[in-house]
C-alpha cells in the first residue's frame, strides 16, 4: 500500500474512511489538489543547449569513449532541467547529439521507439534501415521509424555529428517499449549511392511506384529527405509572388509520407523552417512539445518571453504551451521535431496566439 | 542542472568530461542502463479492487462527505500500488467509483481529460452532456468525451454507484490538461425521457439521420449505449450456431461511434465482455492497459499467473504485457475499457498469446 | 468507320479535311454541339408507376409464366419512357417489382450489379445471401451486395411483392457485368430464425462484434434492416423537442454500414422519409438520379411541376436534377434509393433548391 | 410509350399481359436476354490512330478552322468505330488531339468533365488553371479538373499539339454535365516562370507546404507534373539493382496527388510506363477502359490478339476487358489514362492475366 494517506484535522470519522481508503489502495478525490488545471501543468521548461558545447563535448567523447560501450551509441542526450534528471528533452521528446568517428559503425539493432536523425554538419555516414543504405549529408532527414533494424556506418575520414529525435518518453509512459540487438552482420555496402526507398519513392513530387496501391503503411516509405529538395521547396515558397509566405517572410514545408500526405511517422511531425530578417510570423503556442535544431543562420527565439540567441547546431526544447517567437539576424533554417500527430491523433491539439 | 552526474571509477579524463555534460544538461548515453528494455518495463502492478469494499466505502463518504467538497464529485479513485502513491489506476487511465445520495447533484465542469461511466447498479440519475440529458441505469455505458460540459442529478430516493474511467494519465503525461468550471446553472429538466444523442442515433444497427453527412467528429455522437442493447447483442452472438462466440463460450461487442465504427473516443477502448463457465478464450498480453469492472456474475481473473476471484463490482486494473485469463462460474459479464486506441493510432499495438 | 461525316457549306478545302477527318475515325470538336450542355441534358422523365398496376400485373404474371422461365426470375421491370425502351428506369438504376408465389424458388447466382429489395406488403419469404438465409417482412430493406450468391424461397401460403433495386445501367455503362448460375442447390433451411449477419451487426446502434477490427468492407455487412429498427428511428426523429424533423414534420434516416457509417453499397444510397402532412421540407433538386417506393400513407409528389398522387405500392423515377417535392395528406412512409454515393466519390454531386 | 413491346407465340393470355405490361412503360425480365453476361459486352472496340495522321491532320485544321469557331478549343476527338458514331474514345472517356497555333488563344470556361493535357512535343504553351499559369513542355501532365476555369495561350512562334483527355462520357452517363463560359478576359502574364501551384507542392517528394492541414481535396493541387521529374523517377526505377522493374525492363510510376497519395482526380488515373526492349511485363486485361499516347520510342501494342506498330504521337483506345500486351523495339515511353479510380471506388475494379 504506497499510497498517499490523507488526514482531516480534526474529525475522528472522517479519519478514520481516510485510513480505510488508503488501506484500499484508493484516494479521494475531494483531497486531491492539481489534478483537473485549467491549463497544462507542464514540468519540463524552455531550454538551450548551445552547439558550440555539444559538438565540443561530442568530440572529446569520441576521444574517450569507444562506441561501442553501451548502447553502442555515442550519444549525448539532452536532459531537460525540469525533468527531475531523466535523459529527456521534454515530456514526450528525447533529443540528443550523436557523433560517429572515421571508420567507426554503429551496429544494427531495432526498438519500438522511433527514431529520426537530421544531420547538422559533414556528409559521408551511411544509415542502413532495414538493410536499405541512406547516405547523409548536411541538411537531410533520415528516418529510422519504430520497429526497423538500423545502424549507422562512417567509412570516411573525418567525424559527423547529428541531431537525433526519439519518441523515447511517449513509448515509455505507454508501457509499450521493446529492443532487439541485431546479429551484429553489417548490412551491405553502400556503394549503391541512391538507396531503393529513394528510388522507388523520391523521384518527385507525386511520382508513386506504378501497380497495386498496397494500404497505408504506419510510416513514410520515403526514409530520406535531401537537403537540395527542402532547400528548393523553401525559396520556392518565398519566391511566390503574393503567397504567405513571401509575405510573412516565414516559409516552412511539412516532410510528408507521399503516399499518404500524412507525417513521416505517426508520433513525430517534422518540418523545415526558414526565417527572413524581419519577418512577421507571430508568437504562438500549442499543446505538445518540440525540439528545435538551428541548422543555419543567426537570430533568437523568444520562449515564454525569455530571449536566447540561436546559432548554428544550439538545440532547443519547446515544453507544451510554451509561447514562441523566433527573430532572424540573418536566413535562418530551423528543423523541427514535435509530437503534434500524437496531440491531434487524440483530440488534444490546441493552439493559441502567443504570449510575447 | 537537476541532471544525473556519472563517474567513471578511475578515469580523470572521462570523468571531467562527464561533469562538463552533465553541467550542461546532457546525459552519456552508454552509461544510461534500462532505457531499452527486451519487453515493456512496467511499474504499475496487475490489481483488484473488492467491489464490496468500494460500495461500502462509498456509502461512508456519502455521510460524511459532501459531494461540492472539492472537486464537486465524491469520487474514490483507484490508486495503483506500483505506482508510487499517484491516484492513477494504470499508466493510462484514471479508474474510480463515484457515489451520488439522493438529491444530490455534482454541478457541470468541463475538462480535456476524456471520462466514461459505466453503471453498476442502480438507476434514476441523469447525466447532462452539453445540456442533453441521459439517463443511467444498470449496464449502461455513458460518455462524457474530452471538453464537453458534464454534470450529474440524482432526483430520487436512491443512491446510486457508478464506475468511472477517464484518460486522465495519458492527457497529463501529454501535458495537455485544461479545466473551466461551469456557472452553477443545472441543466434543463430531464423529463424528456430520452435523449437528443439517443433519438438521433440510437434508433438502430446502422440507422443514421438522413441529411448532409458532416466530417466524422472525434468521438461518438451516441453517448449512451443501454444495457438492453448490449445484452440483445452478446445473447444473439453466442446463439448463432456456429459463430466463434457459440464454440467459445465467449462473446464481446465494442461500442463504437455509429457514424464511423470507430471507438467512443480516441483515446479509450470500450468492452462488454460475457463469457459461458467452460468458455475456451486463451491467456492474451497486449501494450497498453486497460481497466475491468464487473457487471454480474462470478468467476476469477488470472494475471500473470496470479489468481483473484471475480463478484459484481470488482475492478481490476490490467497493466501493459499483464498476461489475461478469465474463469467462469456463472456467466460472467465483464466491462472493459483500455487505451488501445492510443496503442493502434500510434503504431504501438502488440498483442501476444499470454502466459498461463 | 461508322463515326459521324460533317460537311462544310461551300469550303472544298474545309470538306476535303471533314472527309479524312472521319476517315480516320476522329470528328471536328467545333462542328459538335451539344456536349457541354450548361445543366445536364438528361433523357430519361420524371414518371410514376401505379401501386395497383403492378400489383395486379405481377398476379397476372403469377398466374401465367413459371418463375423459371429465362432470368429465374418473374420481374416486371420499369422502362422510363425517355430512354428509347431500355429496360431501365433511370439513367443508372433499374427498377422493378418482383413476384414469388407460394411455394416457389428464385435460384442462386450472382452477379457484379448491386441489388436491394425492399418489401411493400407481406411476409414469408426469406433470401440467402451467401448462404445466410434473411427473412422478408414488411418495411424491411435486403442487401444483396455485388457479386454475392443471392437466391429466394418462399415456403408460405401467399404470394409476395417486393421492390428490387439494382445498379445494372451504371454497371453496364462502364462495361463491368459480370454473372455467374449457382448449381440448383438450395441453401440450408432458413429455420434459424435470425441470420448470421444480424446476429453479429444488428444487436443496436453503435455495437460491433469484438476482436481484431477487419478492413472496412466493400458493403455493410448488415444485409436486413428490419422495419421495426427503421419506424422507431423515425418517431424518435418526429418526437424529439426542437429537433429539425419534428419542426419540419419530415424524418429521414439513412441506412448505413455499421462499421463505418457509409453508404450500404458503393454505389446506392438507401433512405426511409417519413412525411406529415402539413410538412415543410422544401423542393429540391440534385445530379443522380433516384427511385422512390411509397411504402404506406397518401400524398403527392411534385416533380418539375407536375404532380401525381401518391399510394402504396407506387414508384416514381426521379432523373438528374429533377425538382422533388413530397406533400403529405396523411403520414407517408417513403422508402428511395439513389446513386448519390457515386456522384459524391466521382465529385460530382450537387443540390440546389429546386423550381415549383 | 416508347417501350419494347414483347409478343408469346401463341398464348394470347400471355400476348394480352404483355400488351399491358408494355402499356404500363414494363417489361418482362424472362424475355429480356442479354442484360446480364457472363463478362462484359463491351461496344467500344480496341483501336490505334496514329500520330503521324493526327499530327497532319491538325496542321491542316490550324490552317482552315480560327481556334474560336466552336468550343473554343481546336480539337480532333477520337470517334471509337464501335460506338455507332459518338465522339467518344472509350464508353467512359474523351481522347482527342489540340492544336494551338503561334500567338492563338483558347478562352477560359469551366465544366464539370476533367480534363488533363499530355505534351506529345514541342513547349512554349501555357494553360491557366483557375488563373494559375502553367507551363507546358514535352512529356509534363497537366491538370484541369472539374469544374476549374482554365485556358490555354500560345505566344510562341511554333504551334503545339498535345494530347487531351477528359471523362466527359462518365460524366454524360451520369448526367452530370455543367458548362460555364468565361467572360473572356485573359489571366494575367505568365512570366511568373513557375506556377503557384508547382511552388507550393513541387518542391520535392514529401514536402508539403507547413501550416494547418487541410481537408484532402477533390483533385491534387500539383496541377503540372514536369517530365524532368517523371523521366528521373523512371530511370531510378529501372536503375535499382533487384528491383522489379529491373528484373521485367518495365517500370511504371503513377501520378499522384502529393498531400493524399490518391489519383490525382476521382475519375482518372494517370501512369507514364517505360518498357525496355526483351521486357518481360505480361498481357493483362482489367475493368474499365484506358487511352493510351505514345511519347518516345517504337514497339507495338497487342490488344486482344491483334498486333499495332507503336509510333510517337499513336493513340490507342483500350476497352475494358480488353487484354494488352506491349512490345518495345527501343526504350518505349507511353502515358495512360484510366477510369481505374472509378471501378475501384464502386467495388467494381478486377484483373486477370491477359489473353494473348
Amino acid at each position: 500500500m504506497a499510497t498517499h494517506r490523507f488526514h482531516a484535522a480534526d474529525d475522528a470519522a472522517l479519519n478514520a474512511l481516510y485510513e480505510d481508503i488508503a488501506d484500499k489502495d484508493l484516494q479521494p478525490l475531494w483531497e486531491l489538489s492539481g489534478l483537473l488545471t485549467p491549463t497544462p501543468n507542464v514540468r519540463a521548461v524552455p531550454h538551450r543547449w548551445l552547439g558550440k558545447e555539444l559538438r565540443e563535448l561530442g568530440e572529446r567523447a569520441g576521444e574517450l569513449v569507444p562506441v561501442d560501450r553501451g548502447g553502442d551509441r555515442r550519444v549525448l542526450s539532452l536532459s531537460n532541467p525540469g525533468l527531475g534528471g531523466a535523459p529527456y528533452a521534454t515530456a514526450t521528446l528525447w533529443g540528443a547529439v550523436q557523433y560517429l568517428g572515421p571508420g567507426e559503425t554503429a551496429p544494427a539493432h531495432r526498438h519500438t521507439p522511433a527514431a529520426l536523425r537530421f544531420v547538422l554538419d559533414g556528409e559521408g555516414v551511411w544509415t542502413a534501415v532495414d538493410g536499405d543504405p541512406l547516405h547523409m549529408s548536411a541538411g537531410d532527414l533520415i528516418l529510422t521509424p519504430s520497429w526497423t533494424w538500423h545502424e549507422h556506418h562512417n567509412p570516411g575520414d573525418l567525424p559527423m555529428t547529428w541531431f537525433d529525435a526519439l519518441d523515447l518518453p511517449l513509448v515509455e509512459a505507454l508501457d509499450a517499449v521493446f529492443f532487439e540487438p541485431g546479429d551484429g552482420r553489417a548490412a551491405p555496402s553502400a556503394n549503391a549511392g541512391l538507396s531503393a526507398s529513394e528510388r522507388r519513392f523520391g523521384g518527385g513530387p507525386g511520382l508513386l511506384p506504378g501497380g497495386t496501391s498496397a494500404p497505408a503503411p504506419a510510416h513514410s516509405p520515403l526514409l530520406r529527405y535531401r537537403w537540395a529538395d527542402t532547400d528548393r521547396a523553401l525559396t520556392g515558397r518565398l519566391g511566390e509572388p503574393g503567397s504567405e509566405a513571401a509575405r510573412t517572410g516565414h516559409a516552412h514545408v511539412r516532410f510528408a509520407d507521399p503516399t499518404s500526405g500524412r507525417d513521416v511517422m505517426p508520433t513525430m511531425r517534422c518540418e523545415m523552417h526558414r526565417y527572413l530578417p524581419g519577418h512577421t510570423a507571430p508568437a504562438e503556442r500549442r499543446t505538445g512539445s518540440a525540439l528545435i535544431a538551428v541548422f543555419r543562420g543567426a537570430g533568437a527565439v523568444e520562449l515564454d518571453g525569455v530571449v536566447e540567441s540561436l546559432a548554428p547546431g544550439d538545440l532547443i526544447a519547446v515544453p507544451s504551451w510554451t509561447s514562441v517567437r523566433i527573430r532572424a539576424d540573418e536566413p535562418l533554417q530551423l528543423f523541427s521535431v514535435s509530437d503534434a500527430p500524437v496531440l491531434e491523433a487524440l483530440g488534444l491539439y490546441r493552439t493559441e496566439a502567443g504570449a510575447g
